[in-house]
């Protein structure tokens, strides 16, 4: 059995309320980390992809924060509603959806407050 | 600013006690998490190295655990002695340190209880 083609880290990172930083989950609820493992279930992309939760990953300006490895790619603003498409369009079919990208070179560069 | 070039997960999930599985980090305390993230702030390796506490990884016999992205690296049996040497060997020197690797072929397969 080879290594995960898909490892999807979903940031369910809670800051204070009003935090300046912003809140990839304000709520606590790692809702869209179950969306994700439902999505996987449901497409029996199991046991080669996995959703997981994930700490901090310090795109809070950019959240609710989602990466994918070993591919490295970094997608930000992710709804429930995006949560098909990205397990379509880049797991499965390995496409990265532009609009929803963070690019490279944002991912270790901190905002300017 | 390119990716990171290391990104490491360390799984801080809890189980209860006495769970058959085992389990990575009994007291919650993610120490090892923190001395993953104190070895890269020592060495000078942010921002392009990263230290992140993780959800289950699903190596609960094997933990604690810890997987090394975009490289795909997984260990196991990891203790604070080995945190490092892991930093040294894998995320510096991209070696791998044979006797704590996780087989890729066992990542994806639950042992039989």
């Amino acid at each position: 059995m080879p290594l995960f083609t898909s490892h999807i880290f979903v940031c369910c990172n809670q800051r204070p309320p009003g935090s300046p930083r912003g809140c990839c989950d304000p709520e606590g609820s790692e809702a869209l980390r179950d969306l994700f493992k439902a999505e996987v279930k449901k497409r029996g992309l199991g046991p080669l992809v996995r959703a997981n939760a994930a700490g901090c990953l310090d795109q809070c300006e950019r959240g609710p924060t989602v990466v994918v490895y070993p591919q490295g790619i970094w997608y930000g603003g992710v709804t429930s509603e995006d949560v098909p498409r990205i397990v379509e369009e880049t797991v499965v079919n390995g496409r990265i959806i532009e609009e929803l990208r963070i690019p490279d070179e944002q991912v270790n560069c901190r905002p300017k407050p």
